[in-house]
């Protein structure tokens, strides 16, 4: 099975995959910036979702959850910010339910197959009368006006839109995907305040969707870190309209290992945007590592690393700290070997066999000050590997922190 | 067995109990304050300690470790700021018994009466030439003078001592207990840049010291956090000088309940002052959790919310954001019931079965300015308590540690 290369759409959107549409506007519920948007497939769309580990979780993540089941399609999801709707207890579940009641009477379509999606502040009760009116008024359509104007439905302290679209060939055809995201604060493996809508006209079924998508966001969403708080809202959700006339996908398929390159490449990316979008951050961090017992351990470590307040700030004060990164590898509670480890940023080695290599500080300050840092840890025993990414931690994640609500 | 009052010594100090004396000078490890000090026992003192659970663990710890296993008994503790004296290889090993070695000679007592102690910044060579001939220097006493240059000596970013001292009767005997800590950055449960010496006049046998200590640390420093982060350097040290005149202290013994409660009460004192003092810290943060399943699953639960980034900045920013609160009890990994979580912040109840009570944001804005912070949560499935320490997160524990090296 050899893998055909997948190329980067440069101004591709959430609706360049063919059969979908979007609109987004502005309801009331946040102070300016849209509020509201929809994502709509011309045809009952083949999907499959993942959902935050939190076992606090919000009510259109239970309504979303349960709507799926029923026949494994969704034709629309309806998406709001500035409430996340969780703790609103049963009054939520209503409101979540009258969301998608109210789209689906709207596009003329089963209630069962309308997602509900919210992000935003918890335990407010959901200004029903701000959000029911404008779901009229939803316009769809495929400019990039309206890609524009979902991508910002969907933010909150998110500085920028998180967007991605990448083509492939199977079967000789020209297979899509796209996605759109949400990040900022509440970033942490397994997800958190996060929400991502990826689109494609592959023709896949909803089982092998569902097997490839939980492969693929154990490799990259679950690899993210801002600042260890996992939400109560977190969702995953790819809709396939099976409108780019490939014969159908499973892992028997010459060209399976494609679509999951396809699926990777869409998901590692809007990993990363999310990452270096972290609230209050000025850099996108990637650690590597090396040489671990398993892939497992190696993204354990990556992930300590990545997760660790004392080596993100020293990302943002751009200080070659090393002590801080091997002593993120000893607590992560994965097997190493204190005598072996090789460490390095960007094309600077810091410690070889856990000793300082004698590196120029000025250097490594110097490379410091780019906007994507790379960490190279190698643990030297055995061969497992893993990939992390997060952010800096700044006076603005303070900031941002200390008065969203007021 | 009926437990007997615990009193605060209102002015003692390490050196209140009996047979203790301390010394503490500037070495020019660090620029201006104090960083070199010695506790030293009359008599070799029975000692228990414990230690980081980080994998890559300093030099000194290794030193440590081997010389109280020799007899289980030490007679001066050296310590130096400045320079942690880890990840330094070979030669961080041989530094460390250098110190161990000169301390010995020093005062006439055997090399393995000797623990090693450093702090500070990971992976510079000890500035030997700084700190050997300055430990002849060092001149024992009991004042307050003296207690204050030792406690200055182990300090790094904190900005105030870490000193306490308990009194209680055993056996109609007057038995002292005090402990001298440092803490800041890298605070985490199971201990993070945290030197504790704790001294003791009661008669109490090694491998008993070293259960009671294992049980307390366990409730106490192990409960706190400051940034997830664990360090290499960690310890906690217990000298019993045996001069209290009591008799021997075993579980068997009826008041070892009074002597596990002056350890419990020295320990929580010494871990609260830490996580007050918490890089940047304006606020001490105490979660107490009731109803979980079992003790373990509150302080798991107690840990969360302390730990969680997003109510340090909540605090910080006097927000009583309880959806931070209760998204960090939803993914603390515990068993809960999402429908019957009760919460307050001091006297103010903010939820009730998971639901808002409508509390006025204005009165739980005030509690917030206060600098001691309590938050309660009951999560009602079962009878486990426990409890966790932690502190703001501020612009300043960015500032910190964005700059601690440079």
């Amino acid at each position: 099975m050899k893998v055909k290369n997948v190329s980067l759409v440069e101004k591709g959107t959430i609706v360049t995959p063919k059969g979908f549409q979007v609109a987004g506007l502005h309801s009331g519920v946040k102070r300016k910036r849209n509020d509201l948007g929809v994502l709509y497939c011309e045809n009952p769309a083949n999907a499959a979702a993942v959902y935050t580990l939190n076992k606090i979780q919000a009510a259109p993540i239970h309504v979303t959850k349960a709507t799926i089941a029923k026949e494994n399609k969704i034709q629309a999801v309806i998406i709001n910010s500035g409430n996340a709707n969780a703790c609103t207890g049963k009054q939520g579940e209503i409101d979540a339910y009258t969301m998608q009641k109210v789209t689906a009477e709207k596009f003329g379509i089963k209630d069962h197959y309308v997602a509900v999606a919210s992000t935003g502040i918890i335990g407010l009760e959901m200004p029903m009368d701000k959000i029911v009116p404008h779901i009229a008024q939803l316009s769809l359509g495929i400019s990039d006006e309206h890609a524009k104007a979902f991508g910002e439905s969907l933010l909150t302290t998110d500085t920028f839109q998180k967007s991605i679209c990448f083509q492939t060939e199977i079967d000789g055809k020209t297979v899509t995907m796209a996605g759109a995201a949400k990040g900022s604060g509440m970033i942490e493996p397994n997800m958190g305040t996060m929400l991502s809508f990826i689109t494609t006209d592959a023709n896949i079924e909803p089982n092998m969707l569902d097997m490839a998508l939980k492969e693929v966001v154990n490799q990259t969403f679950n690899c993210i870190t801002v600042d260890g708080d996992t939400s109560t809202n977190d969702m995953v959700i790819v809709l396939a309209s099976e409108l780019a006339g490939n014969e159908s996908l499973t892992p028997e398929h010459e060209e399976w290992s494609t679509f999951i390159k396809l699926l990777t490449n869409t998901c590692e990316e809007l990993a990363k945007q999310i990452a270096r979008d972290g609230e209050g951050a000025t850099k996108l961090i990637e650690v590597e590592v090396n040489g671990a017992k398993t892939d497992e351990d190696a993204k354990k470590i990556a992930k300590s690393i990545v997760g660790s307040s004392l080596v993100k700030t020293a990302v943002f004060g751009t200080d070659a700290n090393w002590g801080r990164i091997i002593a993120a590898v000893g607590y992560s509670e994965v097997e190493v070997n204190p005598e072996t480890i090789d460490m390095a940023i960007g094309p600077i080695k810091l410690l070889e066999d856990s000793q300082p290599t004698g590196f120029s500080e000025e250097e490594a300050t110097d490379y410091l000050e780019n906007e994507h840092i790379h960490i190279y840890v190698d643990v030297k025993i055995g061969n497992g590997s893993g990939k992390a990414w997060g952010c800096d931690l700044t006076y603005d994640y303070v900031k941002i922190n200390a008065s969203y609500r007021t």
